[in-house]
């Protein structure tokens, strides 16, 4: 049987590439990432999805202490990594979520530093790990626009950093990394989704992380969207589902 | 001041490479990881390291849960990574650390699939966070051999997908991955650190966390070796100063 380890955010983009690769046959094991964002919520989501999908499922944490702590480790606890990576949004109290459309330069500020790289590298280490066949990620066309971490000529660059950091002479089969949505919309995703049946109403999107989806931010804004643009009903509840913010 | 965010695990390699930043002006961030490796004992020595340089510090921690504890994580004590990245003498207790030459075949046992892709990624992260000049990690000519991640056509394939991964459309700088110890032997490091006065004293080296350097494990064998052949006064306390494995 074949093996991919693919990543897992519990979103709509990273479950439906888990529900595709599982129809093609896939023994799945899927990594969540905790590395201080605020919307901890799609942990949760994404471990009931895995649980749905009889995945392998892993949280990687992802955390950090000041060296002079090294001594005494065992008695501390240690802050997410974000205290290194701050700047974002999405980990960072101090900076807002911004609302509005998500193909806006506002939404840089939900970047973190890198995040696709440093995510796929241990799932590529975890792939090697289990001799996987593959490493899957959800990028798909409409995250090309604002981060440069989710565009064709990264996947390939970073694809072929990992194959070249793990062949041995001999030449030993290495895991591909795929991104299959990278041609695609997330209206595209939507529709494929659907097709396979996909619990929408266990994926969470929302950056904000509070009770429901706030319907405001950029990835609450996009999911409403990709739904109503795939005529796809939207089984989500919304704080607010009237706001519709000019597109950019 | 122009700033570098460097890998150190509190060895010979990269200790020098902070040494050599530090008198090339640079302001500098040293990054060691904890990845549930067995010589915990480097962290402390890169922190004693850090220190001496005034050198930024942090200690990253790579761990993992699985997925079905998402929603109990506030009480649970996360695994480290190691467990996701089974296989290797390095972290997992049912592997022993085998002695020998360090260019040797049995020294593969001692790898943590794709740990410089992980390291650097997250090493890159934090330098764009801080907007770094550069990234660096010592990784020398005698590693080639027996780590693809060591070597010149690695660094330079992950080097490109960092930058094409985080430039946006407009250019903006970004930090440039270098590994100059890359045509280096150890002996030549052995060389340069001593005529920037690095406190060898204060390095560690030994796979195997003993209470002193064990002497016999493939970087134990290498440090020896290092010292000798660039007749540099070696100070540390061995269980074993006489083992001389035939060379591969």
């Amino acid at each position: 049987m074949p093996k991919a380890v693919s990543l897992m955010s519990g979103g709509m983009d990273s479950t439906t590439l888990a529900y595709m690769l599982k129809s093609e046959g896939y023994d799945l094991h899927l990594l969540s990432f905790d590395y201080g964002q605020r919307h901890l919520k799609e942990l949760v989501a994404a471990s009931k999805l895995a649980e749905g999908l009889e995945a392998g499922h892993d949280i990687i944490i992802l955390s950090t202490l000041p060296g002079k702590f090294a001594e005494g480790m065992p008695g501390m606890i240690p802050d997410p990594l974000a205290r290194v990576l701050s700047g974002s949004s999405l980990t960072d109290e101090s900076v807002p979520v911004p609302d509005g459309h998500y193909a806006e330069e506002s939404m840089r500020a939900t970047v973190v530093p890198n995040r696709n790289a440093i995510m796929l590298s241990i799932a590529y280490g975890v792939a090697v790990a289990e001799q996987a066949d593959l490493v899957a990620f959800g990028a798909h066309a409409g995250d090309h626009a604002i981060y440069p971490d989710c565009r064709p000529e990264f996947v390939a660059a970073l694809g072929n950093a990992l194959v070249t950091g793990n062949r041995w002479d001999e030449g030993n089969p290495v895991p591909n990394l795929i991104a299959p949505f990278l041609d695609k919309t997330k209206t595209d995703i939507a529709v494929i989704g659907q097709g396979l049946g996909v619990p929408w109403e266990k994926t969470w999107t929302c950056y904000k992380g509070g009770a429901i989806h706030c319907g405001r931010c950029g990835t609450c804004v996009e999911r409403r969207e990709a739904f109503r643009l795939a005529r796809v009903e939207d089984p989500t509840p919304y704080e607010d589902n009237t706001y519709d913010p000019p597109a950019p």
